[in-house]
Parts: C-alpha cells; sequence; structure tokens
C-alpha cells in the first residue's frame, strides 16, 4: 500500500501548490478600479451561470444516485445486504461528481483573479504578465490532478474495490460531460453572436465595450474553456486509473495496482517541479516556456518513473508502455500544431482559399481536418499496438494492462498539460481586459503575444485530450470484458458475431448525433442573442457612440439559460442509446457499440478540432496582413470559416472526448446487467 | 447449372431491351439545328473527357494485370502451373474492367442523346417529355446490370472457381473508383466555378449561354453522374454476388450459388417489367411515376423470388432474408428523401438559417447531415443482424450467406434504380438545352418540373447506394474470413486484439482522407476555371452583352486536365493503405482496417451526402420566393452552401462507397499474400 499512500501524499502536497499560487497571484496588485469592475462582471457572470448550471447538475446527478441505490450493482430487493452495497456505489459516485465539481469551481475562481491580475502585470513588461497567467493556470492543473488522484487513492485504501473508483470515476465523468457540454454551449454562443455583430456587422473591434456580448464572451472562456477542459481531463485521467485498476486487479501476482499509483505519483510529482520550472527566460517567449514546461516534466516522469521500476522491482516492459504512451500524446499533440499552427502550410493555404470566398474557405479548411485524422488515429492505433505487444511476455493478461498504462503514462504528465491550457483563458480574458479597460497598446501588444502563445497550447491540449481520451477507452473496453466476465457471462466480440458489427454501426453514429445536437444548439442560441444586441443598439441611445453602457446582463442571461436548456439532451442521448444498444444486443453488441464509438468519436474530434482551430488561425494569419488584411473580401471569408469552427473546435470536438468516456464507462458498469437481461444474445 | 444460365438468358434479353430503348428514344424528332449544335458540344465534350479518361485507366489497369499475372494468386517462378492460373485471372479483371467501362459510355451515349430529345419533346407536353428522359435513363439501368450479371454468370459457367469473379469484380471496382472520382471532380470543378462566376458574380442565370463554363457544366452532369453512378452501382452489384459467390462455395450442401443467380435474374427480369410500366399517369407526377415504378419492381421481384424459392426448394428463410435486404435498402433510400426533400423540416430550417448568414447555413447543414447518418447505419446494422439470424437455423455459415444475400435482395431492383437515377442528368441536361436554345418560357417550366423529380429521384439513389455498399462490404468481410480460412491461416477478428483495433483507427482515417483528397482537387481544379472565366469576360469584347460566343473548349479542357490529374492519387492512396496494413499487421490488422472503413465510410458517405442535397433544396426553397427570395441575403448565404456541398455530395461523398468496396475487394484478393507474409502475427 506504500505508493497508494504515498500519491495520497503527492495530491495533498500538490493541493497545497495550488494554494500557495492562488495566494500568489490574489496578492499580485491591480490596475485600478475601472479594471476591478469589469473584471468583476465577469466574475460574477461566470458565479451565475456555475450556479445554475450546477443546481441542474446537482439535480441530475441526484437521481442517478438514487437509481445506483436502488439497483447498482444488485436491486435492493433481491438481498438484505445489497442496500448498504448500493450505498456505497452511490456515495462513491456522488464523491466523485463532487470532486469533478470543485476542481471547476477553483478554476474559475483563480481564472478570474489571474485575468486581472494578468492584465495589470502586463504594464510591468511580458515575464510578470505571463507569471500571473501561467501560475493562476497551474492552480486549475494541480487542483484538477490532485483532486482526481486523492479521490481515487483513498477510495482504493477504504474499498480495495475496483468497481468503486469506478462509479467514482462514472461520477467524475458524467458531471464532465455535461460541463464540458454547456460550457461549450455557452462560451460559443456568446462569442458567436458578439463577433458576428460586432465584428462583421457594427466593424467594432474585438472587446469593444459597446458590445453587449462582450462581457458573456469573456466568462464563456472561463466557464466553457477553465472548467470545461478542466472536467474533461479530470475524467480522462480518473478513467484512465479506473480503466487500469480494473484490469490490474484479474492479474495473477505482481502488485500492479501499486505500480499504477507510483506512476501517477510520480507524474504529478513531476508535474509541480514542472509547472515551478516553466519560467519565461531571457528569450522572452511564452509559447517556449510553455513548451519547455511540457518536456521538462516528460524527462523528469521518465527518470523518476525508470528509477522506481527499478527499485520496486515491477516488470520493465511496464514501464516502457508507459513511456510509449507519453511520447505518443506528446506526439499527437504536435501534430494538431502542425495542422494548426499560424506559421504552418495548412493554415496559409485555408487563409489563400479565403480569396476565393467564404465556401473555399470551409472545403479547405473542412479537408484538412479530414487529413488530421490520420496520424493521429494512426498514433493511437500504433502506441495501442505496441504498448500490448511489450507487455505481452510479462504474463497472461499483461499485453491488455499494457494499453492500460500507456494511457496513465500518457496522462503523467497532464497537471502540466492542464497548467498550460488554462493560462489560455486566463490570459485572452486578460487582452480583453486591456482593451476594455483602454490600458493602452503596449499593454495589449505584450497581451496579444501572451494570447497567441495560449492558442496554440490550446491547441496541442486538444490534441493531447483526444489521445488520451483514445488510449483510455481502448483500455475501458478491456476493462468491460474484465467485467462481463467477472459476471460469469460470455462474451464474444468477434468482428463476424452481427451483433458486434450492428453495435458499430450505431456506435458510430453516436458521436455524430451528439455533435449535431450541441452544435444546433449554439446556432439556436446566438441566433436569440443576435437580436438581442440588435434590439439593444436600435433602442438604446448613445450606445453606439460609446456614451451609454449596453446591459451586458441581458446577454449573459440568454447564454446561460440556452446552455442550461441544451446540456442536457446531448449527453443523455449517449447514455440511453448505450442502454438501448445492450438492452436489445448484450453485451456483444455493446463491445461493438464501444469500438464504432471509439473510431468515429476519435475521427469527429480530431476533424473538428483541427478544422476549428485551422479556421482560427487563418483569419488571425489574413488579419496580419497577408491577403488584402483586415476589412477585405478573404478576411470576411476568414470571419465565416472562423465562426463555423467555433462550435466545432470549442463545443462539440472537446465534447466527444467526453462522450466517449462516459460510454465507456456506462457499458462498463452496466455490464453485469446487459449480460443478464438482453432481447437478443 | 439452369438458373445460371437463365440468369445469361435474362441478361442478354435486358441488353435487348436497352438496344430497343436506345432505337426508341434516338428515333424522337429533335428541335431544330441550334439544340443540336449545342447538343452535340456537349456529347463531344464527354467522350473527349472519357477518351481521356479510359485512356489512363487503360494504362492503370494494364499495370494491375500485369501485376496479377506476374504474381496472382500465386509468383509464377513458383510453380510451372502458376502462368496459365494467373493468365486467367487477368483476364477476368480485365473483363471486368472493360464490361464497366462499355457500360459508361453506353450511358455516356444515350444520355447525350436523351438529353436533346427530352428538351424537343418538351414543347408536346411533360409525358413525351418524361418518356424519353426516363427510358434514356433505362438504357443505362439495363446496359449496368445485365453486364455485370452476363459477367458473372459466363464466368462462373466457365470457370466455376469464385475467385474468378472476385477478381471481374476488382476488375469493375478499380474502374468504377477512378471512373466516379474522376467523374465527380469533373463535374464539380465546372459546376462550381460556372455558379461562383455567372450566378453570384455576374448576376446571369443558370446555363445562361454567355457562360464559359456552362458546356463544361452540362458535360459534368453526363460524366459524373451518368457514368459515375453507373459505374458505382456496377461495382456494387457485381461486389455482392462475388462475396455471395465465395460465401456460398464453402457451404456444405443446398446449391447456393443457384439461388444467387436466380434471385439476381429475376430481380433484372422484375426491373425490365417495372421499366416498362413506370409511365407517367393522369396525376401528371414524374416523380409519383418514379417511385411507383421502383415500388412495382420490387412487388414483382418479391412474388417471383417467393414463387422460385418455394418451386426449387430453396430455404424459405433464405428469401426472408434478400426481402430485409429489399426492404432496408427502400427505407435507407427514402431516409435520405426526409432529410433532403424540399417539403421536409431540415430544408426549411436550414433555408431558415441562411438568413442569419452563411456561418449558420453550414452548420446547421452539416447538423443536419450528422443526424441524418443513425437511421441509415441503423437499418444497415439491422438488416445485417435479422438477415444473420433468420438464416442461421438452415445450417452452419448459413447465418454469413443470409447477410450476403441480403445485399442480394437489396441490389435486386437496382436496375430499376439506376434508370431513374440516370434520368436526372438527362432532364437536368435537357433544363440546359432549353434555356440555352431559347426554347421559351413554356418549355423550361416543364423541364424545371422534370429537373426538379430528378434531384429526388437522386437523393434517394444515394441512399440506396450507401445502403448497397454497406451490406456488400459486411458480406465482403465475411468472403476474406473465409478467404484467409481457405489459404489455411488462422485469423482472430476479436475486438481485445490489439491488431484488429490498430486495424480499425487507421481504416476510419482512410475516407476522410479520401474524401479530403478528391475535395482539394476539386477546389483547385474549380479555381483555375474561375480565372479562366474572369480572363474571357475580361478579353472577349462583346461576350458580357451575349454578342460573341464564349470559348467553351477552354473550361472543358480544364476540368478534364484536371480531373485526369487528381483521380489516381486518391484512389491508389485506399489500395496502398490496405496493402501496407495488411503487409505490417497481417489478417487480423486488415479485419480491423475493413471495419473501421466500413464504419467511418458510411458514417461520412451520409453526411457528406445528405448535407449536400439539402443545402441544394435550401438554395432552391430560397430561390422559390421563401425567407427572401433571389437576390437577398439569404439566397446568397444559400449559395455558399450549395457551393460547399457540391463537392460534397457529388464527388466525395458518393465515391466513398466504390473506395470501401474496392478496398474490401483488394484485401480479399490479397488475403493470401497477407496471411503469408506479415511484420507482425
Amino acid at each position: 500500500m506504500l505508493w497508494t499512500i504515498l500519491s495520497i501524499v503527492v495530491s495533498v502536497a500538490a493541493l497545497g501548490v495550488a494554494m500557495y499560487f492562488y495566494r500568489w497571484v490574489k496578492a499580485l496588485p491591480s490596475a485600478g478600479s475601472e479594471i476591478e469592475r469589469i473584471g468583476k462582471l465577469i466574475r460574477d457572470g461566470a458565479f451565475t451561470f456555475m450556479k445554475r448550471e450546477y443546481k441542474i447538475l446537482g439535480t441530475f446527478c441526484g437521481v442517478v444516485a438514487a437509481i445506483i441505490l436502488l439497483v447498482y450493482p444488485k436491486p435492493v430487493w433481491t438481498a438484505e445486504g445489497n442496500a448498504l452495497h448500493n450505498l456505497g456505489m452511490a456515495a462513491c459516485y456522488l464523491f466523485g461528481a463532487t470532486l469533478s465539481g470543485t476542481a471547476g469551481v477553483i478554476g474559475i475562481s483563480i481564472a478570474t483573479i489571474a485575468n486581472i491580475r494578468s492584465a495589470s502585470a502586463a504594464r510591468d513588461g511580458l515575464a510578470p504578465a505571463y507569471a500571473a497567467g501561467f501560475r493562476g493556470g497551474a492552480v486549475m492543473g494541480m487542483a484538477v490532478v490532485a483532486s482526481s488522484l486523492f479521490g481515487a487513492g483513498v477510495l482504493h485504501l477504504l474499498t480495495g474495490d475496483s468497481n468503486a473508483v469506478m462509479a467514482f470515476s462514472f461520477g467524475a465523468s458524467s458531471l464532465a460531460l455535461f460541463a464540458k457540454a454547456g460550457g461549450g454551449i455557452f462560451t460559443k454562443t456568446a462569442d458567436i453572436a458578439a463577433d458576428l455583430t460586432g465584428k462583421v456587422e457594427l466593424g467594432i473591434p474585438e472587446d469593444d465595450p459597446r458590445n453587449p456580448a462582450v462581457i458573456a464572451d469573456n466568462v464563456g472562456d472561463n466557464v466553457g474553456d477553465v472548467a470545461g477542459m478542466g472536467a474533461d481531463l479530470f475524467d480522462s485521467n480518473i478513467a484512465s486509473i479506473a480503466a487500469a485498476m480494473v484490469i490490474a486487479a484479474s492479474l495473477q501476482g505482481g502488485n500492479m495496482i501499486e505500480l499504477l499509483f507510483c506512476y501517477c505519483a510520480l507524474g504529478l510529482l513531476a508535474s509541480i517541479l514542472g509547472v515551478f520550472m516553466a519560467r519565461i527566460g531571457k528569450s522572452g517567449d511564452p509559447g517556449r516556456a510553455l513548451n519547455g514546461g511540457t518536456y521538462l516534466t516528460c524527462g523528469i516522469f521518465a527518470i523518476l518513473a525508470f528509477a522506481a521500476t527499478a527499485i520496486c522491482d515491477f516488470p520493465m516492459r511496464v514501464w516502457g508502455a508507459a513511456m510509449i504512451g507519453m511520447i505518443a500524446g506528446v506526439i499527437i499533440g504536435f501534430t494538431s500544431e502542425l495542422f494548426t499552427g499560424d506559421d504552418k502550410k495548412p493554415v496559409e493555404r485555408v487563409a489563400k482559399a479565403c480569396q476565393n470566398g467564404p465556401a473555399f474557405t470551409i472545403l479547405s479548411g473542412i479537408s484538412y481536418g479530414f487529413l488530421s485524422a490520420l496520424p493521429s488515429l494512426a498514433g493511437i492505433g500504433l502506441s495501442a499496438l505496441l504498448a500490448y505487444k511489450i507487455c505481452e511476455p510479462v504474463g497472461p493478461g499483461y499485453a491488455m494492462f499494457g494499453i492500460s498504462i500507456a494511457a496513465i503514462g500518457m496522462l503523467s504528465v497532464v497537471g502540466m498539460i492542464i497548467s498550460n491550457d488554462a493560462y489560455g483563458p486566463i490570459v485572452d480574458n486578460a487582452r480583453g481586459l486591456a482593451e476594455m479597460c483602454g490600458l493602452g497598446d503596449e499593454v495589449l501588444e505584450i497581451t496579444d503575444k501572451l494570447d497567441s502563445a495560449g492558442n496554440t497550447a490550446k491547441a496541442i491540449t486538444k490534441g493531447f485530450a483526444i489521445g488520451a481520451a483514445g488510449l483510455t477507452v481502448i483500455a475501458l473496453l478491456g476493462a468491460f470484458k474484465e467485467l462481463v466476465e467477472a459476471a460469469n457471462a460470455t462474451i464474444n466480440l468477434n468482428l463476424m458475431n452481427p451483433l458486434v458489427f450492428f453495435g458499430a454501426l450505431i456506435g458510430a453514429a453516436v458521436p455524430a448525433v451528439f455533435s449535431a445536437m450541441l452544435m444546433l444548439g449554439v446556432d439556436r442560441n446566438s441566433r436569440v442573442m443576435v437580436k438581442e444586441i440588435h434590439r439593444q443598439f436600435d433602442n438604446t441611445p448613445g450606445l453606439r457612440e460609446g456614451k451609454v453602457l449596453p446591459d451586458y446582463g441581458k446577454c449573459i442571461d440568454i447564454a446561460t439559460r440556452g446552455a442550461i436548456r441544451e446540456l442536457i439532451p446531448a449527453g443523455l442521448m449517449a447514455i440511453v442509446m448505450t442502454l438501448l444498444v445492450g438492452l436489445i444486443g448484450g453485451v456483444n453488441a455493446v463491445g461493438g457499440y464501444l469500438m464504432g464509438n471509439i473510431v468515429s468519436g476519435l475521427l469527429l474530434a480530431m476533424l473538428m478540432s483541427n478544422a476549428g482551430g485551422l479556421w482560427d488561425n487563418a483569419k488571425k494569419f489574413i488579419e496580419a496582413g497577408n491577403f488584402g488584411g483586415k476589412g477585405s473580401d478573404a478576411h470576411k471569408a476568414a470571419v465565416i470559416g472562423d465562426t463555423v469552427g467555433d462550435p466545432f473546435k470549442d463545443t462539440a470536438g472537446p465534447s466527444i472526448n467526453t462522450q466517449i468516456t462516459v460510454v465507456s464507462l456506462t457499458s462498463s458498469l452496466a455490464a453485469g446487467l446487459f449480460a443478464a437481461i438482453s432481447l437478443i444474445h
């Protein structure tokens, strides 16, 4: 139990680091009352949304917990001892949901402080502004990883039951699914409405205080990108631990659960060290600081894990699997950068296509998005295959365990990755505050530089998150099989079994339907908001001239109500489809369903994230003065591309990861149910 | 052998019917020298393209035939008898390619006559114009189905070897893949360039003779929609026969190959009867005539097949599987209509979204495209499952045979379906001729009505073609397994096998990459053509005023050269990836690869075909006077959506079917190779 305890210790230390950074950022000076006032508007908007969202999610989680209490793993009415067992499961579920929710609140809380501090610090130069942004992000990074590892460690210590960790993970995932979908809808509703009315119709710059949607847009960065992405990686992290635990529990000999906690603890430790060392050097390049920190963390983890494996006499092949995962994660992340980086060919080509009008913008962006799927999918497939093969000689069952350890290896540096990622919306907000409060061009130049590095970090994180989800769900498929066999049922996941094929076809359609529902939600909501902005401009004398301030609250309210209304149906659809397929076709159909879901989900996630990033950067490339620059026809076409890309890359695309994970966990939890009752066997 | 011989007899009869219709259409009067002159321009353009395309494809097929001769099924240098066997295989391959090519030539030849006759007949009313268009389409329908069945029957009679039919099918498919891709690139290059410059920039109507791209656009309808779609369904039809034969050959007892020829012969017979009966009644509704003919054909086939099954004492359960396939095909076809029909909700909603600008047009269209995938994929999965289950009790191996018979059942009415489909571009061309030759508004009204029915038929055919390809490739996966086992190798297509997963991830990315390559090709070519159109308008005095005719040949040449250049790489990529995966991961990886390819291919095909159809009809809905009508901002947004949809629905989307089939056939043919040599086992 040494490593389980140590991982709890490291988690507590990481929480301490998070608290230290929180205070450090909070203690930084602010630039005056105006920035405080607007910062407070953003903060209040974000908390209003979170409160209303969590109220709905609380009800949802309560209902699910009640269902678990009644029937999971065994109906309370069938035997006397069941009630207590079910109560434990329901508690684990709620524990997961609560921790995941808390991490989101912590993230929002620090992000809406760090944005002010970073904008203020930008008056003193790049380095202090960067530090405020990055350390703010690190609070989120540390809090997410520490709380997930803490939860898993405590539950393992208390129960020793991998199913309890599975229920914990399901709690975190179901919250993450809705948080991501809700935040994604909120942020893009506001972003699209603000851009279309402000930049396109009225010709006022981004973040102009006259735009009624401008505060909602900045709120959206926080609830979508900070809370949403944090929940997503919380979910992947804990799901990868749960999958590895289930498979490890089925292994003969070798204390593989210890090894898994060992790697998680060392990964978090490496992230702590990495976060402290990711300083901006003399180069003054924030992008290099972020990437340098990631590489450093990887290096530290590799060495620490090697040493621990040697000292504790764990099989060295398992360490190899972890390294395969880690390297694959970095490569997949940087592949996304290859397709979306603003100094790379695809961005230039899409920008060039904009000169021929919006239709070509869309066609070329989608085409490059399609192309970008191949290296990532091949990378995930290859790393799973290698991890399997490298661990196969260790012993029976170790091959599949290798895949789950590759996922753990990939997620080892997740603390650092989330820190980098949360940095993005913080400095994006800082830019907005600098613009709205008129801090001057020099400050804007610095925040622009910080923001640009943030966008790149965001693209890398997305690729990384998709890769991590990919390996995790492959491992979860292995866990699903173990759980079916533990329920004494037979499973035949052969492709020649028509139930497998039937499931695969339906599973493949689910991410498409899920994405469509989210995008149609954004579409509906932003149209409502555009109407509201028009109403304000038409009915508020002096607003156009900047003499009167708009009613920001109205737009925040529209985005909130819309997101709340849309967030449940899409997620519920994915869960209900899983149950339907299982109840019709049993465990074999579910196996195929997971396969189809994973394969098509990863494909669509890559397409949408990368096409969206590409359009965003093509627009920026043109705005930098290429192909006619701002205001040209090419620019107008690029703005249309960017608007299509917004829900692609920030609503649907990154939510698919979570959808896949939730579906996989639902299947695992309901494995016994499907094995017992199904229409066709 | 009775039914094999009978199917050859029915094929010859169908060829006779084709010839009768050909002469009947040709004997109709034409409207004068102007229409003849322009008709000849279209015909010459189409044949110029076909000649150049077939020259390239001839070289390609020659190279493949040479490779087959050298190494397939066994290298000539390993034993003396191999050379003769290989020669036979190469001959079968070339036979398939030649027949498929010939069907394309026949189709183009009649379509470029029927367009003139239909436009001319429109002066006498709707019914004669419809008859000219439909009977012209029926020439293609009969020729395609008859020649594929004839080829399969003759080869079976001569060799009795299902591998020979497999090679025949591969020949047809590889030609179809390139014909479809090349035609699809040609047609959309011209269509997009003509629309963008004509409708959007210059504000001249569709098919205006002043537009230098107008003839190329009409040529494109023929080479893309007539020759391309014909080749596609030729390919599906023959591939379904080949798959069923391979599986039937492995069955113990029961003459299932006879049954399969029986169903094919009766399906063709039913199509002949259906084609004769699909007349336009008193209702004067061409859409009803087309659909009525399809239902009638289905009914006739069902009764004939039932009677034959009872009389010949075939298992009645197999008849059930055929019925499941047939009904599924019709349902899937009409589901496409639900999402793309211009009196249905999605079209209205997308048209409404156009009011908010092009970004919303694109987002809503893609969203509905995603939604449309679920019913079709579920339909394919469910029919495969039911066909499997219904045939399982017949005997060992019959379950998988049931799936292949469902594909045969679905394709039983293909003669009728192709006739309906080829009708579309013929009347589309007739409309163009009526406009260009100034036949007057009354004639235009009639051709518009015919054209609209053609668009609906086209949407149904696409859904049907995707469904048919889906069932066929599932059956081909079964055939692949049989062939691997026939090569005395073991195969483990369990999802827990990481090679299967590795293959699935790569297979899923291939249709995306394939689509991207085709779309980027269209993108590149149409930009070149737009430049040429601008050049002509700028440098030709009097062209704008209609005093001088433009240089049509230049645009035809650009489309031709572009299509020829782009058609090989995408198809070759799919084939090479298949070989790579097989040589790296062996038969298990290829099994997964096929699964991933099928699942993601069907998903993307549905998305692209239906989103494209939706945008097209949303534009027409607005042009009919809704949401501001022609020239409004909503209309401009709809035109952008339609332009994005063009390569979606007419280049990439429908080519994916063929890509999946070709990859499946490549795998089956190379099964022995992969079993013998691969990097990982």
